[in-house]
């Protein structure tokens, strides 16, 4: 295997890049300036330096964000503006980053690292569930009151949130609240073209 | 305008269909059994004689529904198993149609008849109000106490709900509740893709 | 089995209409006016009426077209200005009617009626073999020199092509031209993606 | 702008790659081992040291193929068994790439590196036309007889086949041939459906 071979079996990797893109990009390396392949090559070859990955709720971020003291904790967690009494659970970063954007949120997090499979037979090796299950004294000592799991509404999402909620069921002694997204009509939803489970959903969510 | 002119202007007219598809359904004639065309003939000719409008629900039901006394109201209306005390609200009949088959809502129902366009300054015109406020004072006499808005989850649907519900509020003296579907995350929805509106509304709604 | 029933099982046989494009057509039917429903069965009902089959190229023809005279034969076929020495063989109505509008043929046609599939094991019952090897000795006497085949390039095409080639060279005595349409790039080709197929034609016809 | 955000620029820059798919293929390398990060890295910064561009044909082509002697000349153009009497013309590696794979061509090839844009006021700096002029008289000495452009039938494709064959009939004496990938129904074409110059491309190239 030559050198663009093994490039192309490491960009097929990535998340939604086949085979014919994976080969459009190694042409354009191919052909791109020397400083824009040495300045990729550096930024790759450190991107894991400057991120660190937060103890509390495992997102990654940014060395650069902490200005000093421990770097073991995020900027959101750290932030006292943040309600410690709501945790709310997702799969992976890129679902944290897009409540964020939308500005609805302002509890703290916790990424699963990903969704247990239905095959899976042991999914503490999927997904952060240990890691979970350590860091709850402390967020149950900062107030947490309530879990809200938020994952894909798809079979596999729902399949990880029954298992993750068992899980905490069983740690937890005190009494708080377990909740899920709503269901319902998400933008956009037409009446004619809505699946049973929707409808029922949204007419039982009614507001 | 030669005949099959004039039959694919009528086809053009019909929803989803455009000028290349009502060419291939008139070749699709022209080459048709003589039978089968005698057949369409006759049901395009009859179909509405057969179909009545509920005059209670407005949506159409079939003659042969009823066997017997008076054929103004549908099967539904006069159904002693559906509870009157909701009224559902739907723009159109194929609307109510996927309620009914997903089988999750056993009140009554009221056809508007289509949405209300932004653009539009007389909503008497476009949809069913003056019919609706006329069977209201029925429909309270048999216990009405909550009305559901059940449109798209568009903005020429909410903008309905919105005229609707406000002409309603003005005519209706007693207190019953005013409902919309609730929004959320329907069938499939991913948090990553999720727009704010979405994002927050099931997390609002979270349960 | 209930009219819109009925409705609905007729238009669902037309090409390109599933049963829930079929069902939205049958609610405009329910909503239209009565006399645009009364104008429609008109219409269905003697669509054939006004429509000739042309007894030399069998395609479909307005009586209307025909001021005089016999009415076997259709306009292109009668008119003096198109060339008789040329006979383009096409799978459907609509096939020679993308080619009229073109612009780009002043020869005569001939209508399959569709094409053999695959599995035919009598394609005189499939397509209008008979017809074609009938008109044949006319076309002939008024100098036909050459039978060009312009089948979509596709597999069932190519196999329709081959069959009547055949049919045709068995009956036809004289050395007359068979001819199918060119194969290359098509407008909007790109080389990269390709077929091996079209390259090879793109390269063994480039000019 | 932090790391992330200048890994992200960069691969926006990929062909086919918007940023979302840039930010996904960031997050992979967060969450990738070490060693696959060192070994991308690595591999990224030393791609086109293994990397040669021919300097007769202009391809790139991989150092280890050539086992001993110059190294400035590809596999392809040092084969005895390619015939040197025609020379393909092509925009990008990944065009004769398609072609080398489909197996219907055995001449040798000449790689502009694009399409000059019908904005461009200087062609020869969009694409390789001096390099072209340059190894024309090498390839006239080996017997060149015909050069055959092939562009993607797209009028930028056509646009760049018309400037580079003016350039290359103002410098060449000799009478060689000029052809282009033939134009027609290229697979799965279907009649109804062809725009009109297609339809007319491929009655005249009708064979």
């Amino acid at each position: 295997m030559n050198n663009q071979d093994k490039i192309i079996e490491i960009f097929k990797k990535m998340p939604g890049i086949g085979p014919r893109q994976a080969k459009r990009m190694v042409y354009y390396l191919l052909s791109a300036p020397k400083d824009t392949l040495k300045k990729l090559a550096e930024l790759v070859g450190t991107i894991q330096d400057d991120i660190l990955t937060c103890q509390m709720c495992f997102r990654y971020f940014s060395k650069s964000q902490i200005k000093n003291g421990d770097d073991s904790i995020c900027s959101i967690c750290r932030n006292p503006n943040r309600k410690k009494d709501t945790m709310m659970i997702v799969a992976r970063d890129a679902d944290y980053e897009s409540i964020e954007k939308s500005g609805v949120f302002d509890g703290v997090y916790f990424v699963l690292g990903g969704t247990i499979p239905f095959s899976s037979k042991n999914a503490e090796e999927t997904v952060r569930i240990k890691e979970l299950l350590n860091i709850l004294n402390i967020r149950l000592k900062e107030g947490l009151s309530e879990i809200i799991f938020a994952l894909n509404a798809t079979p596999e999402g729902e399949h990880t949130t029954n298992i993750v909620e068992l899980r905490l069921k069983e740690k937890i002694q005190k009494p708080i609240r377990f909740s899920k997204l709503g269901r319902g009509f998400s933008t956009g939803t037409e009446v004619e073209y809505s699946d049973k489970e929707t409808l029922k959903n949204a007419i039982s969510s009614r507001s």
